[in-house]
């Protein structure tokens, strides 16, 4: 078995709960979103209108929870530590599995995550397991069908010297973001910092570190709020879906 | 108006018929896919799982024939030279406009074009004016729904030094094909030199030249052929829809 597997059947089996940080470095990991069949094409086309937020690694075919190309033998239904579940633009509590809630008409939609590089920056000297956030813009995405609302961004404040690695080494990964969409001043985006997303309250930032954000793949549970659809099915953030890809092969020709 | 816009008016008054290869050159050209609203969700998958062959770079709302974010004011049923249209897996009569086959659910898909980095490519000394051709191969693409079929390639053949220049120009654009699939010999893709789907007769390689092969967006073409699906409207191969995105604020950031 490979790490990534390893990691599935850890989280599969209710023996990891947690965040997907860290775990099988090197392998691309997936935000989740599931939506019925009916709504696919609106979903498909708000990604593909904000890919930078929302590249769209891989679309199950209706009721298949298995993502044949990135891995398969995996089980959407089961194999992420924790989902998001919102009805009607409310989020439910969380699920550690959303059996109950697939259909025959339930497609999934696997979306490339910033954490797939984690390690590249970590093996190019950028720290990290800090200073890491999930954060609302003021910025709107470009709508399709319901879905619209603010572009949600991950905040990392870096030292000035791993600035330009950072963006370096990100943006050979375009599945995954890319590179960051701005460097310095969280007011450029509007950035809520008050109500993060994830990564639990942003303190003062620390003098001489600089903040630069990338468009995060959380933007389109803020699309499944504001869209009130009667429901849509999201990995927890921070709680990804660990793929098969290693992430040197997903890097740019 | 942009050389883009004043080429689309040609196109649209009819004074412009033939192929759009140096047409309003550095603007990004896209390849045109047209199915009703039922078939589009597993198009959009077809394109996904294909993406080097099918990148997707806008979508239509249904019915809507303006690409909203390519072309402002531009009609899909209007501003390509040349259509080719297929009916169950058979491709009838082109046309030179197709309002009468568009309908409330027609859903555009605009994917890129290798022709978008021409001008890149001879801005960095490698010709483009000849020795291109669009080709089956015996290579298949991953389905989705009713669409399968082989992997088209564009092959190109370039003098030993202008390779490695063709492969990094063209790698910058990822939205338009990106980099080659292969670069030698024919047979690694089993390339069918003898039925060009575009670019004329094939002839003996010149001694010294290399072929090399792109993914190309005339993949799908064929998937309708395979598909057998009741019509599928698409610009006729080498007959682009030009938009007015400049193809170097679209190469990789």
């Amino acid at each position: 078995m490979t790490p990534a597997q390893e990691a599935r059947l850890a989280i599969r089996e209710g023996r990891h709960t947690g965040p997907t940080r860290g775990l099988a470095p090197g392998f691309v990991q997936c935000n989740l979103v599931v939506v019925d069949r009916s709504l696919a094409v609106d979903f498909f086309a708000y990604c593909q209108r904000n890919r930078r937020a929302c590249p769209v690694l891989e679309v199950t075919d209706p009721g298949d929870p298995e993502p044949q190309a990135l891995a398969p033998g995996a089980d959407l239904r089961t194999d992420l530590p924790r989902y998001a579940v919102y009805r009607n633009g409310v989020r439910e509590r969380d699920r550690q599995e959303i059996r109950e809630l697939w259909t025959p008409d339930s497609v999934g939609f696997l979306i490339g995550s910033g954490m797939s590089w984690d390690h590249a920056l970590e093996r190019a000297g950028v720290p990290t397991d800090r200073y890491r956030w999930v954060l609302r813009t003021t910025r709107p995405t470009t709508p399709a069908g319901p879905f619209h609302g603010p572009l949600v961004v991950t905040m990392r404040w870096l030292a000035p010297a791993h600035v330009p690695v950072a963006i370096r080494v990100s943006a050979s990964y375009p599945g995954s973001h890319g590179a960051p969409i701005c460097v310095g001043d969280p007011s450029a985006l509007g950035v809520d910092l008050d109500r993060p997303l994830f990564g639990g309250p942003v303190p003062r930032c620390p003098a001489g570190l600089v903040p630069v954000f990338w468009a995060c793949g959380v933007t389109p549970q803020e699309a499944a709020l504001a869209a009130r659809i009667p429901l849509l099915i999201a990995h927890a953030p921070g709680h990804a879906f660990l793929t098969d890809l290693e992430a040197d092969r997903h890097r740019l020709p």
